[in-house]
Parts: structure tokens; sequence; C-alpha cells
């Protein structure tokens, strides 16, 4: 039998277990010009929240009763296609399955001799990609500059600031607990971390952390974090919006201090993005993730949990912030 | 006697008549490479009001018991300068006095033939160059995108519209009287205005009028006006933030829906900025605002008020929206 996991209700607020339906189907056969793959390594990742809601957001919603999708890493198991053989490895936005067939259409072959294959889905996938792309595209690092980011223990965060340390900027990391502060600053490079639930004011710890003021913050997360660091930006600040993993399960339009006032007399630029508008950079950025990764100058960090059914829980445990780095379901 | 208007006390809110004090002296004597000015037309600005605060905002604050300052046109009545001679047309920022010498460091000179006079403090002053580079800097406007301004019948509002429908953009105003409605589509060639205080549902009044969405939005006015708008905004908007005049007037840190939701899964840009931000582009962006002004592609349009001691009062009126594109006063 093959397992798939289906969106069995739309999350209301904060997901649950009972969101989310385990069934099973046939093994399926390939047809010509396709392959059966084997999954292997499954991504979870906060931006999939949105697509529970029904409402447009990035891409088209679930749908109920089907399967969820995401980044996976998958075997071929047998090849109908050219382009793929038996025992290949690839990538791609795949659905929640242990056996599935592709057409070929959006897989990437990877290999293991360049990087355990994990890391495709980290930082040599779109969360490296994610890190690269919004901090060089829209936050602008100069050397010397001051580099905040928030969401810092996560995938996309552990890699931001890496990457701003090795373009030369001073780091500081937001993250939820002392473990993971430790982490940042022994680990992954950042100059300074800030448990934001234990600092009982962190508008004047970042302020007192950043003495020469907020030059890039770089935003997983948005809500009140965000609010005590847009406090302390520089003029022309640049704050790229990489996520709102705090705001993703609020079910009444969150409120907080309007930006425009700031953003007026900073001269500040506020962009969001999404890694897919930054496409034709990929090659380009991907060489210089290899290559950093290959010369041990970037850290690689995963939460591993093992087992299919364990998906829908290693998704909600995101937004209790119980990954370091990137988290990852291991088949 | 020479006249002046000081800060007599620092605004609470809504700025008052008594937060101002009319006051005289001895009219100044220049000095060597000094010239004496008188006059001519005192330009208020809604920005003027985050000066009076005490706060740092994008300039240093006015201080109290001394002249406010904005951009003013002077005639020269003596010249002990080489640059400037008697009977000189200049533009500058002044200090809000009837005479006062200069020693000529950030005048200019202009001519009553190429323009009339008032329209260096409008079209052809700041105002103008706001209005042309905030929106092509930062717009980035495209043939057939849709451009939202609010603020539209204000002196930089007049202006964006018009240089919006030049640049082949389909442009609507926002707007606080049906008077003023009637004004942005008979005379300054908006294909829509909408009077906000007036229309239940700004947000869907938009989206009937915007059926292809809004791709600029030129903000002059924050607040619940700019909420309305964002709601509506495409994939990858860009809204320049010039002004905030709603919020100028606040006591309390003013509060609105969250904004990085929308800015980050419509890959939109929202950026602020001080006109000097761009002051390598000040001639070419003249050069352009003066050919459209000559074939009469683009309309000057004034509020003029009549008298030094009304000064204060015509600032005050701003924030009641009484002017019609740009406030001068006459002397």
């Amino acid at each position: 039998m093959n397992k798939k996991i289906l969106l069995n209700k739309r999350p209301h607020g904060k997901p649950t277990r009972n969101d989310f339906k385990i069934s099973s189907e046939e093994v399926p056969i390939p047809n010509d010009n396709e392959v059966l793959l084997k999954t292997l390594y499954v991504s979870v990742d906060p931006y999939l929240r949105g697509r529970m809601n029904e409402a447009k957001s990035y891409v088209p919603p679930f749908e109920l009763n089907k399967p969820l999708q995401s980044g996976i890493i998958a075997e071929v198991m047998e090849s109908k296609q050219a382009d793929f053989k038996k025992g290949d490895f690839v990538s791609g936005n795949l659905e929640w399955k242990e056996y599935q067939t592709s057409n070929g259409k959006g897989l990437h072959k990877v290999t293991q001799n360049e990087a355990k294959l994990s890391s495709y889905l980290g930082v040599l996938g779109m969360t490296g990609l994610t890190a690269y792309l919004g901090l060089t595209e829209i936050g602008l690092p100069k050397k010397g500059e001051t580099l905040v980011v928030s969401g810092a223990g996560g995938a996309v965060g552990t890699v931001v600031g890496q990457v701003g340390k090795l373009l030369g900027c001073t780091v500081i990391g937001l993250t939820g607990s002392d473990e993971k502060v430790d982490l940042l600053t022994a680990t992954f490079n950042f100059d300074h971390a800030i448990n934001y639930k234990t600092t009982p004011n962190l508008k004047e710890a970042i302020k007192s952390t950043c003495p020469n003021g907020v030059d890039i913050y770089f935003d997983n997360v948005g809500g009140e974090i965000s609010d005590a660091v847009v406090a302390n930006i520089n003029k022309y600040a640049r704050l790229p919006v990489c996520g709102a993993i705090s705001l993703y399960n609020e079910t009444e339009v969150p409120v907080g201090p309007r930006l425009q006032p700031i953003i007026l007399t900073k001269s500040a630029t506020m962009r969001g993005f999404i890694i897919s508008d930054f496409a034709e950079k990929f090659p380009a950025a991907t060489k210089q993730l290899s290559a950093w990764l290959k010369e041990n100058k970037l850290t690689s960090s995963e939460t591993i949990v093992e087992g299919f059914d364990n998906i829908p829980q290693a998704f909600i445990d995101l937004f209790e912030g119980k990954n370091k780095g990137k988290m990852i379901v291991k088949i």
C-alpha cells in the first residue's frame, strides 16, 4: 500500500492533527514518459499554512481531500522517461505520498556526491535561495552594515545570518529560546542573538545591541517582534519581507502600529518577495551557496523527524519553533 | 517694521493659531556678500507639521521662539553679493519674515518669463519634483497600469495624477470633497475621482473603479484611506510613501491593519522618500516639467491666500483640505 496525506479541513487558527488525514491507495504504475518516485525526504515550511486557507495567497490554495504538496527529495524506482533512470535522486514540488508518478516536469536531478541529499531541501534548495536572494537582491548588504534577522533559528534565518556575515555585516538574530540563542552565536556565526520571549523590552534591547541602528531587517515573522526592529531602522533601511509566521494563524485581521510614518521619515524600502520572483538568478545563487558549503563557510542545520505519518506534526511544530534550522521529515 | 512669525509652542495634535506668534524687528541691513530679500510668496506644506514636534523627523525640529521656515519666493531689494542684483527674483528655504538678509547660499534665481513666479513653489518647485520623481523613481509607471493617488486634490496629488496620465496610466484620485472630485476629472485629467468622505465602503469603491487592480499607490495621507487602497494592490505593486497627512496630528501611535502579509503575498514594494533623496535628478526632472508646462500638458493649480499674518491659518487649513492644489500665501 501507498500512504498519502490529505487536507481534511481548512485549519482555523493554529493547525491541528485533525486538519490532516492519512489515507492510502495502490502504488501507481508509471505510463509512458513517466517515472515512479519513492519519497525520501519531505520539507515542511511555514508558507504552506497560507495555502491551507481558502483565500488565494502566493499560489492557489490546497484542495480539501486532496494530497498536500511541498518540496520533496525522491528516488526514481522505475523510469519510462528519457531524462531519468532508475536510482536517480530528484527534487521537486511533489505530493505527500510514499510513492507517486511524475512526467518529469519540475524535477531536478540531485547527487549525493555534492552534498547530503536533504541539503537540497535546505541550504542548496528553496531555503538557501530564499535567504541568499532575499538578502542580496532586496537587503542590498554593504560591508559594515547592521543586519537584524527574525526567525533567526529557522531554516531561512540561519542561512541569512551566515550569508550576512560572509558579506561583512554585523548580524543580530532574534529567536525564541536560549538554546537557539547559543546555537546562533556558537554555530552560525551571528554576532549577537536575543531571546525575544524573555527580553522585557525588545525595542530597547535591539537599540543597545545595534548601536549604529539597523540598516537591513530580514523579516520572517511580522507582528510585535517586527515592530521592535522597525522602531530602530536607519535612514535608507531595506526590509525584505520573507515571511510572517507570527501572523499566519491569526483569525482576525492583525493590527499594529502604522508603518507609513517611519517608512517615510527614514526613506526606507519594505519589499515582499516569493523566491520565484528571482528565478533567473537561481543558477548563480546556487553556485555561490554550493561553493560556500564546500569551503565550510556555510553550516547547514536540520531538524530531522522520522516517519511518513509524522509529516503533519512536524508542520504543526514549526509554529512552536521546535525546529532548529530546516525542518525535514525522513521517510 | 519687519514682521516675522515664530513658533510660540509645539502643537499638540492639530495646530492652532496660538501655536504661532507674530512679532516684529527692524528691517535688517545686509553685510558684505549679503542680499536683502523681500518676501513675495510663502509655501505652506503639510510636512512642516513634523518639524514642529520636538522629535527629529526628516530634518531638525523648528526651535521655539524662532522664525519658522519654508519655501519662499523673494525679490532682491539690495545686493552686496556678486551673484544677485537688485530686482532679481529668487526661491529658497527662507524664514517667515517680511524682510531678511541672506548670503545667497541655497538661493536659486527664477524668472517671470518662463512661468509665473508662484509656480516655482508649485509645479516647478519642490512640489512638482516630489510628484514627478516619487512617481517615476519609485512608482515606475508603465503604460496601461492603474495608478491611485491619495491627497489627490493637494499640491503634489494634482501633479502626480497629471504626470501619471502623461505616462499612459489610468489614474484614480481620492479626495475629500465633491468639488475637488469635479476638479480632478474636469481640470486635471484624472480618469476617476472618489470622495472618500462620502463613500460608505472605500475598499469596494476602489475595487470597482480599478477593475484591473492597483499597480501603483502614490500615498500622501496614510491611515484608513491607505488601508482601503492597499487591500486592492496587484502583484508587484509599488507604493511610494510621500506623506501621511492623516497621521501628522495624531497624539498616540496610530494603529491599523498590519501591512506585512499583503506586502509579502503581493511581492509589493513600499518605499518612503524625501525629495532630497533624488537631488541629482532635479535638473532633468525640472526640464521635463517645464516642457510639459509650456506645452500646456500640465495645469498648475494654486490656492492663494493674501497677507503675511495669514500664513499660520493657511498652514492650519491644509489639514482641513481647504486648498485645491498648492497652498501659497501672497504677501
